[in-house]
């Protein structure tokens, strides 16, 4: 792991820079995938099902006695922990809800928003060794409290066809409509375009290998809104000569677990932590058993000692992380300065884990600096608002001349006509 | 134009298409521009502007004495209207400021949300014989409220390389930092990654011809963020046999005369009506400029007679309008219903014209049934949200045990370790 000493701004640039993701040479596999699903349906899904997940499947969707002995299998202090995430989760989210304010803008002209969830929503949960059950109450609950009347759940099944007893259980709690075991392209296709089995929904929301960010790519251009451009996850530390260094290493390395194309960052002003933070990473790195991996991501990651919190705010709002974690002393006026950031963890004891997986906050954020112009997912990512107006024959009298001209200046001629018609006929 | 009485369900699909967009032909082309001017900055900005707008530059910049000459040729009436529009643009999207609530999910874990403006945004305009005006207002009025801290304008000059007068008065007005003469493929690439004069955003906001469509869409893959995706515009009308068909014919026709693609549509449960608004298109037709253009667009235009209410809302919830105009007695009981739609209007003396210019609502909506998922313009559109949270020492206590269950169920040690490492060294 990189150690840089006050470096000048001019070399920021190259430190703000994440691993790459460049999916655009799959588009073309991914494109093929695409289209034969919109052509075929439930039965391209079964085929790529087989070919790319090695599973053969008679039916596409998790039936009922699936769920129950998931429910079954799932020991009572998980099935407890879930509950508890979704309840907070559930009041974190349910916090953001919109209520539009009537405002008349000019006498007789009153105007509105109001906020509706958007009807179908797609949920893909990726597949692998661990299952992403936290990523399920992420996307569901948000989806369930803002009004969405149909949640679909995409994710591929293990080789004899079954998906995870806690992604089926934390689906149940969180109030999924409808599982299906589909994974990769193919689950975007179907979610895309519909099949037999799979409804088709208006936007796409989670995370996913390459494959699956290519196709939501693609999909995102013409059939369907999706959550948000995916990257590898990272962190930024802001820490100071009080951090504990045990928790700047274990921040630091949960980070680095995730994948091989992780990111961490330490930023501090005091060089003197370096060294302890470093026997940190050490002593804890050899008791984790993803060691190999997460090693591997150390090698994206850096410490980065600069000369005065004026550069450290400056440089964090370059980088915009997508998690920030700040073990300072004074991290509530820090906080008043960070305007790129997907969550911020403010103080010892906030790790990353706990908006992870349960205090409340969403951990779908935006990655690779994204953080300069998007949010993470919240509630607003379910619903879209729709804005009216109500003119009364006041109201058109009063605006009437404004807009004419206006109409007039821009050639559009029946524009302006469908105030005079109205004025002249009251 | 057709009448359809009386569709089946099954024919709908067919009835809420719209006519194709597909730029991808297009992307070739786009990218080389998009790598030359990545790659030589003003050079290929200029370069392109002689190649594509017929114009040579000196400068890409406006400057200050184009400006106040602009402020000097624009009669006063306009000017009145201008600062009238953007006074109610302002009132309406001053009202929709984000404050977050602290919330405490369980005792010690406190969770908010803060909307901080998206720092540097860019907004399109395009060029053509007649100025749009109205879209500088409409986007760059709430770049101001929501903060951002530079707003850049592009815009085709004209052949002597001029802007229009009421584009660099809008703009003024509207509180744009810098405008900058440049259009097409190369404003957005320029807007993309920074040129010696073109500044380098996050967020890039506004219409555009094809090519424009095609390089925003190409540059939201990994660049930067865009408004939403782009389709021709168009309208639906509700009506019953209490409107007035001049009305509706008056709508229907401002919709048309956007260009040749636009669409408009009216569907009413009133077979009795059709007969005199189609009288009412010709009449008023036949005084408009613009009537070739317009009467392209009727041919993608149709005037749908459905069996009841019930159609009538479940047909619009499925074509999901950029607009929707009501002309119906019971408007108010319909807008209930509403569930996808861009802007509404509601009543005899509101004109889709009143929110294109100076209602206060934003014109730059979800076109081509975009509306299903995503929200026009508004203040949000500037902004993002990040989320906070400040965990104490009870805190982390409380919910120490679910976060180091759920960690160790999806195999992620280091997290888990987080919160065990801070709980052991309390």
């Amino acid at each position: 792991m990189e150690v840089i000493k006050y470096p000048p701004r001019s070399q920021w640039n190259e430190l703000i820079k994440r691993p790459a993701l460049d999916v655009s040479g799959l588009f073309d596999t991914v494109q093929t995938v695409l289209d034969e699903v919109r052509k075929e349906g439930d039965k391209a899904v079964k085929r790529y099902g087989e070919k790319f997940d090695n599973v053969s499947l008679q039916s596409l969707l998790v039936s009922g006695e699936e769920f129950a002995e998931a429910e079954k299998n799932i020991p009572e202090e998980l099935k407890e922990a879930i509950r508890t995430a979704k309840d907070n989760i559930e009041k974190f989210h349910a916090s953001q809800q919109f209520t539009g304010e009537k405002i008349e803008t000019t006498a007789g002209v009153t105007c509105w928003q109001k906020a509706v969830a958007i009807e179908k929503v797609g949920l893909y949960i990726p597949g692998g060794t661990a299952p992403l059950f936290s990523t399920v109450l992420m996307l569901a609950v948000p989806a369930r409290i803002a009004g969405c009347k149909e949640i679909v759940l995409c994710t591929p099944p293990n080789r004899v066809g079954k998906v995870h007893p806690a992604i089926l259980f934390a689906a149940k709690v969180a109030g999924v409509s409808k599982i299906c075991k589909a994974g990769g392209i193919q689950a975007i296709a179907a979610l895309t375009y519909g099949t037999e089995s799979i409804p088709k929904v208006y936007k796409i929301f989670g995370p996913g290998n390459q494959y699956v960010t290519a196709a939501k790519q693609l999909v995102s251009l013409r059939d369907v809104a999706i959550d948000m451009p995916a990257g590898p996850s990272e962190v930024q530390i802001i820490a100071d000569g009080n951090a504990n260094p045990a928790f700047i290493a274990v921040d630091f390395l949960s980070q680095a677990e995730h994948g091989a194309d992780s990111q961490s960052i330490l930023v501090t002003t005091d060089e003197s932590i370096v060294m302890d933070v470093l026997q940190a990473i050490d002593e804890q790195l050899f008791e984790l058993p993803r060691k190999e991996l997460t090693s591997q991501s150390l090698r994206n990651s850096r410490i980065i000692v600069l000369k005065d919190q004026e550069e450290v705010i400056s440089f964090t709002n370059q980088y915009a992380p997508e998690h920030l974690i700040m073990q300072t002393t004074n991290y509530r006026e820090i906080a008043e300065q960070i305007e790129n950031a997907g969550s911020v963890f403010m103080g010892p004891y906030t790790p990353e884990s706990a908006g992870d997986y349960a205090s409340g906050t969403n951990h779908t954020l935006p990655t690779n600096g994204y953080a300069r112009a998007y949010s993470g997912v919240n509630l607003d990512s379910f619903i879209k608002k729709i804005t009216f107006q109500e003119i009364t024959r006041e109201g058109i009298q009063n605006l009437g001349k404004t807009i004419e001209i206006m109409a007039a200046n821009e050639q559009l001629d029946a524009h302006k006509n469908a105030v005079t018609i109205r004025i002249k006929n009251m």
